[in-house]
């Protein structure tokens, strides 16, 4: 086997990597691919060869990097979830995935081969077939090195309590490593993925801390639980786009970059565009809204969205997705709304009926509490959210906005008395929302403008814009806003402009909250804070 | 009606209007508003009256601005694409639609209402239920202005030539202006609509120019032809991912903000990063690479690409929407390339069937030649493909990449030959791609790579990437670059990783050349460029 020198500890960062360890490096690589070169396509294998014959030679080994020379179209590739179908064939089966774990006990190797969620033991013993050096070779492959195995399927009496695949075992015939991981890991895939028990001291004990999960986000993603999560916001962003396109939404690409920060420069990042300075775009709103005006009448887009705030929370991140959609209305802005409800709904529909596996993955490390909705979703009245809030006690103005900790109480509120997770919170006070909110046209002090919350967390925030110029320059000014500033965005609207609602939906948040995750990170594949521009 | 007093000109521009003119208009609008909540929700008009009595008052006028007051149930909306039901029926039907044209002739008001594609024309004329003001009033409505009418559907005897519904037209009873457009409009939709004809010389002369299109996108993305290319596109994207997602891909979403310049640093943006500095990703590649080292197997991502390259051409832009892809494969890289070339040709099926109203329409302003494909792709190897262009008279090295000239003129060669506008170049020279390109193993001026066609101009670049993280540094430093700047790059695969290959596609591109447009600035929808970040 190639032996990695750099396999020490202290050089595992790939910032620690010296020039001379680079070199090194090289110089070995070279030394290995000449190897490579010189070894036949399979069974080679690098031991020293024992007193004994090996009678297994050929049938093991570290084959030549895959360079696609061949294409091995005999070899009959099963899924491991499928293997139950082959348990008592004569016909062999190929399996490839990642060594889990390796034992080795006398005579004999139990490795539990790990491919996506899936798991299932491996036994190689020594027998005619199976050498003592092919049983040894075996009991030295590195944890999450990759192999390709021959094997039968083969039924066994007890249940095998530490794999997903409980009622058979595979025997192996061949046994070649593809990819080679280092010896020495940064993190234990067993570790990373054990479940988060209170009552389990030990298992506290050996919680991989969030920073090193996110440093070695390629080991850590390949948890049951992580595999599982970014299946289920896949899912997520599958029903969005399907559910609206049935609704008649079209897609549209909105720009990032963009000459002019939209809400009055704050919170936004610089980027250097040639000789020039120009913005990243915090949300795709004055897009969507131009395309209302160009006729596109109902429009989503799914993009990148950045915010420079300097806010490290559990759910703030500066750079995630956003589901966004806008849609122009006959004459009520709850045309808008219950489109949006009745989305929602049918997002969580679909995830409770296409997702139940990846729920059941997560929940197996993370407690999971069911996500409860109901359809149609329930709407609530600002002045009605506050009064539950003061019946709870909490001391608040009509015109106050929400505070986060009365979000979350309003949120258990509202479970305890509709049993839903998901709710509507509709017209807030017009002083809380942006200048180009609508406001009530029965009580100035509100506005057509809504929230959406998922377990008392907001995650929807949308309102019915103005779509006069003029009176869209009066609620600006109202604001203190320079209007010159923001004259690209009100002569949108000079040409005739359909009233229109929308919102913007944050994905991370949305998957987070369905799941009951405690921090945005783990649901953002490489997220951004702060803190953190790496990997 | 409220007359906008920045009609003119000279101020159409945002860029234009001075502070000066931007406070005469907040003072309008405050007046206009004023004048607007003493209005009736509906019928009172701004013509000043006549000697004769209105019988039509209430039955026409500008309401106030839509706030979200009425809910309207009763008016029954019908799409202008299915007046045609309506035809003959006592019922009356309501339409949102703009005015497109509008022709006042004595006592009548033809007007054509446009509804995306679609238009119909509208009349009104004096009788005992339309008052001569009512016409008048008709008659003074600005185009492009949004209007909500209440009309019976009426057969006519000779073909309306000039619109979209030729067999009917509408009788209007009652008239209302939702949203009024300014007088003058920077580009009138008729010019931006009208076809491409260089015969026509009249038809060049009052072209409407691109800086013009774009500078007044809002308007210009009203023409039919643009209302119908960016609907195809939305069909391109949901293409791309229904074909992936039933292949077994999964989405992710890859960072735009990075801690380092993926390739050397060359034509990267530089964004402002607290007191940092990080650049805009020019493609998830490392990130897509990284998900399969994470086990996904297979991933798709569409998102925005940034590149800062000073190209001002026909087919670059400096931010694209990317459909990149990246698989693991068990043995050979023509397993992905199959999945790849598999995947256009199901997206140029599902194009051709259900976008074909779409294409007509593009087609209505833009000579568009059918796209022909075959099934399955025609695949070339790069040495045939340099033999095609030596017989037809290029002097090229077998090492040599292709210029832009040579391979539009090998994509007319491909065409007359094979009779497709879809083709796939496999095995480029070694030399022409980049390090972290898979050689070819029989043949080391070769590699495992390749690039796909669609007539004649390149829409996709992929490889097989190199797996091994020792090779991949060889190959690094057989390039020059320096390894301590891409250590992140190859430490992502020291712990385990398939071999893979992948690709990226420019999303613009694949419509602009599936329609055979002429301009990539067509089919981005706010296009941006060197000399371009706005609107």
């Amino acid at each position: 086997m190639v032996v990695d020198p750099t396999d020490n500890p202290a050089e595992n960062s790939a910032e620690a990597q010296s020039k001379k360890a680079a070199k090194k490096q090289a110089k070995d690589a070279a030394k290995a691919a000449k190897k490579a070169e010189h070894k036949a396509a399979a069974g080679k294998q690098d031991e020293t060869p024992e007193d004994t014959p090996d009678y297994s030679s050929g049938k093991y080994g570290q084959p030549a990097m895959i360079q696609s020379v061949e294409k091995h179209p005999e070899r009959n590739f099963v899924p491991v979830t499928k293997l139950i179908e082959w348990i008592g064939r004569k016909e062999a089966v190929w399996v490839r995935g990642r060594v889990h774990t390796s034992r080795s006990k006398g005579k004999q190797c139990f490795l539990i081969l790990r491919q996506h969620c899936s798991t299932v033991q491996c036994v190689i013993a020594v027998s005619d077939a199976v050498s003592k050096q092919m049983v040894k070779f075996t009991g030295n492959i590195h944890k999450e090195s990759i192999v390709d195995l021959k094997a039968n399927a083969i039924s066994v009496p007890n249940k095998i309590e530490s794999c997903t695949e409980q009622t058979l075992e595979l025997s192996v015939l061949e046994i070649y490593v593809v990819s080679t991981a280092k010896a020495q890991l940064p993190l234990q895939i067993e570790d990373a993925a054990r479940p988060e028990n209170p009552d389990d001291p030990e298992g506290l004990n050996i919680r991989v801390n969030q920073d090193t999960r996110l440093d070695n986000r390629v080991l850590d993603l390949r948890t049951p639980a992580n595999q599982a999560i970014f299946r289920l916001e896949a899912g997520v962003c599958r029903l969005f786009r399907d559910i609206l396109t049935a609704k008649g939404f079209v897609e549209i690409h909105t720009p990032k970059i963009i000459s002019a920060a939209s809400e009055g420069g704050a919170n936004v990042f610089t980027v250097s565009y040639f000789k020039d300075s120009a913005y990243l775009a915090q949300s795709p709103q004055l897009y969507k809204q131009m395309a209302i005006a160009a006729d596109f009448d109902k429009v989503f887009t799914v993009g990148a969205v950045f915010r420079a705030e300097d806010s490290n929370t559990h759910r703030h991140l500066t750079e995630f997705v956003g589901l966004d959609l806008e849609m122009a209305f006959k004459y009520h802005y709850h045309e808008v709304v219950e489109t949006i409800g009745a989305t929602f709904t049918a997002m969580f529909r679909g995830l409770r009926d296409e997702c139940a596996q990846e729920i059941a993955a997560v929940n197996q490390q993370y407690k999971v509490e069911p996500f409860q909705f109901l359809d149609p979703p329930l709407r609530l009245q600002y002045v009605d959210g506050v009064a539950m809030l003061r019946a709870a006690g909490v001391e608040m103005g009509d015109e106050d906005d929400l505070s986060t900790p009365n979000e979350k109480l309003l949120g258990r509120l509202v479970k305890t008395k509709y049993g839903t997770d998901f709710y509507i919170l509709d017209k807030y006070p017009l002083a809380v929302r942006p200048f180009y909110t609508m406001p009530d046209p029965k009580d100035s002090r509100y506005s057509n403008s809504y929230d959406m919350f998922m377990r008392g967390e907001e995650i929807l925030s949308g309102a019915q814009r103005i779509h006069d110029p003029e009176y869209l320059t009066e609620r600006a000014k109202h604001h203190n806003i320079d209007i010159s500033k923001i004259a690209a965005y009100i002569e949108a609207f000079r040409f005739g402009c359909p009233p229109h609602a929308g919102g913007g939906i944050g994905m991370e948040r949305v998957v987070m909250l369905y799941l009951g995750l405690d921090n945005i990170r783990k649901t953002s594949m490489f997220p951004r804070d702060p803190k953190r521009v790496t990997p």
